[in-house]
């Protein structure tokens, strides 16, 4: 049994400071975990509007003010405190970072959006198993060639995450992960990878491939990394992300965002 | 009969453009209406914030480019279609006006904004009467003590509409109105004005003053004047808003706002 799974957000918050760099895919059981996007002021009515105008793919958790290194939802230091980020100059990402002390500006605008680790958990309960935790990897996402609604400079495609599900359990994990429409809710397509436009599965955009075996369909969410291909997509002077996969673990319960 | 409920928004919209002021409630029977307010493009990211934060208020359904004079949602011309604007410069209101055309300027972002008009027809079909319909009145409205969640500069207290609604009829008002969550959905109070700090329901501070008669309950919905009230209490540079009661007639049914 994997220790990570029991520390608190808090507890999992000084492991990242410290420098450990780790997908949170299993990480804080019971606790809900976000993407990061933080544009500079300028930017962040058009990310606003994107996120509302593409509320599956981006979810809108919490938003803190400009400059802000804490928000109403993560009590740590958004700088340090998570396990990986990705920074952005002119759209194109030139580093991949443990901390980004130096780059976070004063007009940065900090937005937290749902993340699907969050609903994993409920998966397991429910019998549906998840490859990438059972292998100790990244989930795999994927660009797709579904466009998002624009806003301002923002557009790009939808990207999603992918999770192979025993052809008995996907109704199942459709009805599971439907319960948490905050998190992203229910899948945006079960089946062929070529439906969205994916053409290889072993060559992930981002995260780990894992192996979808015989008698197991691919699963594909709305995955918050979307806003990401966006800032590259619309030129952003400047951006920083998670990466990947190294989300923000958050002081809310999964159970905060499962509707009844 | 009142002939204005035949009405296609795009014939209310023809008439308010030749200079028509008048309340909109009963107008156009089967389409949405909804709240304008428009900011400079350097407060529209604290708006959007203010709305998703205060969402039963401000229900977000449409927000245009800056200095668009239309939207998705409203084809017609933002300056001129609404039968009456308010205008305010450093967070007071300086004019009432039939027509905003000299004052719309290229930095305005427009956002339109639920309105509790699109569930009446709905709350008619089902036996409850509606007061201000039958009197041919602009709906009361009020300021409570209720605090909305501040964004930026934005903050203020929430806006309530009010329907007398007899005593047997409150929980089929509310069941009603409860289909419609982003047209303000179920109300936020019913009983004793007190319980939201309002002194005098003969003292809109919005609209008409419409009778409690015995044996009837005061009702209050959130109201899409709530942003206007917020901008007043920013001391916002520069705002124009709809005269409360003289809504945005937009291009969609009250039924595409009614969740089953």
């Amino acid at each position: 049994m994997d220790p990570v799974a029991d520390l608190t957000p808090a507890q999992a918050r000084e492991r990242f400071r410290a420098g450990e760099r780790v997908p949170t895919a299993g990480w804080c059981a019971g606790w809900a975990q976000a993407n990061l996007i933080a544009v500079p002021r300028e930017l962040a009515h058009d990310l606003l509007l994107f996120a509302h105008r593409n509320a599956q793919a981006c979810p809108l958790l919490d938003v803190g003010e400009p400059g802000a290194v804490s928000t109403r939802l993560f009590p740590g230091d958004l700088r340090t405190d998570l396990p990986g980020y990705r920074i952005y100059r002119d759209g194109r990402p030139v580093a991949d970072a443990d901390e980004v002390v130096q780059e976070w500006r004063p007009d940065l605008v900090p937005f937290l959006l749902g993340c699907s680790f969050t609903f994993e958990r409920a998966l397991l309960a429910a019998g549906v198993p998840v490859r990438h935790l059972e292998l100790g990897l990244n989930v795999p996402m994927y660009r797709t060639d579904v466009p998002c609604v624009p806003a301002g400079p923002l557009s790009g495609p939808l990207v999603v995450s992918m999770r192979p599900i025993p052809e008995e359990l996907v109704a199942t994990a459709i009805e599971v992960s439907g319960r948490y429409p905050r998190v992203h809710g229910a899948p945006v397509h079960a089946g062929d990878p070529a439906g969205l436009g994916i053409r290889d599965l072993g060559a992930p955009d981002f995260g780990d491939p894992v192996e979808v075996r015989p008698g197991e369909v691919p699963v594909f969410w709305a995955c918050g990394v979307t806003p990401q291909v966006a800032v590259m997509a619309g030129g952003v002077e400047f951006a920083i992300g998670h990466l990947p996969g190294h989300m923000a673990i958050i002081d809310a319960r999964d159970d905060d965002y499962r509707e009844t």
